[in-house]
């Protein structure tokens, strides 16, 4: 029995996190998931132990250890690496259920589209990481660039949060190139949390609920 | 104008850190290098600010922490990455010469030899992490499997010295296959350090010094 893997993806600000703890409740209780099943909680980066120090490193680095590009995408690489080996596949052979806050579509979107590093290289990277897994179900949380600025202008901004408007421009680009190229579920996040909730919901019953009746 | 690059390689124990400084009083004083250009000493793992964090996750991670051979694999990568993008590239665009203690190979003959990782994956991370950059010159300092273990019997052992005298085997090996492959050059370690030295200065001279007369 194999379990599923599903992320959720955006840039900073559209929810995702607000919407990762409404499944956390919301989902062990749908009937979706199989007798036995449990959900795992995780995130990139830093979804294991060494993934935290890597984010931390990343995000936070002490003195002039500020990754370069190509470094920077290695520890992302090495973070993913560790996150798929130790936890997510071994949970997903065992039959449970996985919700990522972020996957390998955020290393495209953010260094690809936004620091516009090599495409290419980067998913070489993700193939050598991930070992060819690819989530079962990604969400798009799609969520206009203005709307992004005005929600974060609460928050303290990290590294890769202070590189500017054209920045998060181009990264907004690049999720929606991938969500279609990579058939993701767009859901706009510029509404009630409740509805894209609602929405988020509606989704998982119709790809891992049963048939409807009319359907058979 | 560019500079040199130059490694030593070889197995714990074969006298790399002695002959480095042996070297580093050496060659300034050598007449080989040219007026102006300086001598940068460094190593692998840990070359820079990134690299001595990622050495110590690697070498002593924290709890659980500890990585997976492809994370493991990656963040050697990334320690590359920095290593030449932030040092060594940059010295050599200058006319320095950079002397390092240890570079890809090492990667090569311990977690592809020794670990028994993909070899295929490795040189195309090694690509990736070197951007192309590879040494002017490679030093092998070849010691016996025994002697190294009789050498390092008074030293504390990290994670990778502990994993026995199969894996330093094999190890041994691929440095072996790689010096051949490479054209790196062997040198035997197992004599007076005073011999080794020796020898690594008569190659220094060979390769970089002025021809000889009979043989202009």
């Amino acid at each position: 029995m194999s379990g599923r893997f599903l992320v959720l993806e955006g840039i900073d600000g559209c929810g995702k996190t607000t919407q990762l703890r409404h499944l956390a409740n919301w989902l062990p209780r749908s009937g979706l998931m199989p007798e036995g099943a449990r959900l795992h909680l995780t995130r990139e980066p830093g979804g294991t132990a060494l993934g935290i120090a890597l984010r931390k490193l990343v995000l936070h680095p002490p003195g002039d250890a500020s990754p370069e590009p190509l470094a920077e995408l290695l520890l992302y690489a090495a973070d993913r690496a560790q996150h798929v080996a130790q936890l997510i596949r071994p949970a997903l052979e065992q039959g449970h259920w996985v919700l990522s806050d972020r996957f390998s579509g955020s290393t495209l979107a953010y260094q690809g589209y936004g620091r516009e590093l090599d495409l290419d290289l980067i998913q070489q990277l993700e193939q050598i990481a991930t070992a060819g897994l690819v989530p079962d179900l990604t969400f798009w949380l799609e969520l206009p660039v203005e709307e992004s600025l005005l929600r974060r202008d609460a928050r303290s901004n990290d590294r890769i949060e202070a590189e500017g408007v054209d920045f998060l421009t181009r990264v907004a680009t690049g999720f929606a190139v991938l969500a279609r190229e990579r058939s993701w579920v767009p859901l706009q996040a510029d509404q009630q949390v409740e509805s894209v909730s609602s929405a988020l919901e509606s989704q998982l019953k119709h790809h891992f609920g049963p048939l409807q009746e009319s359907m058979r």
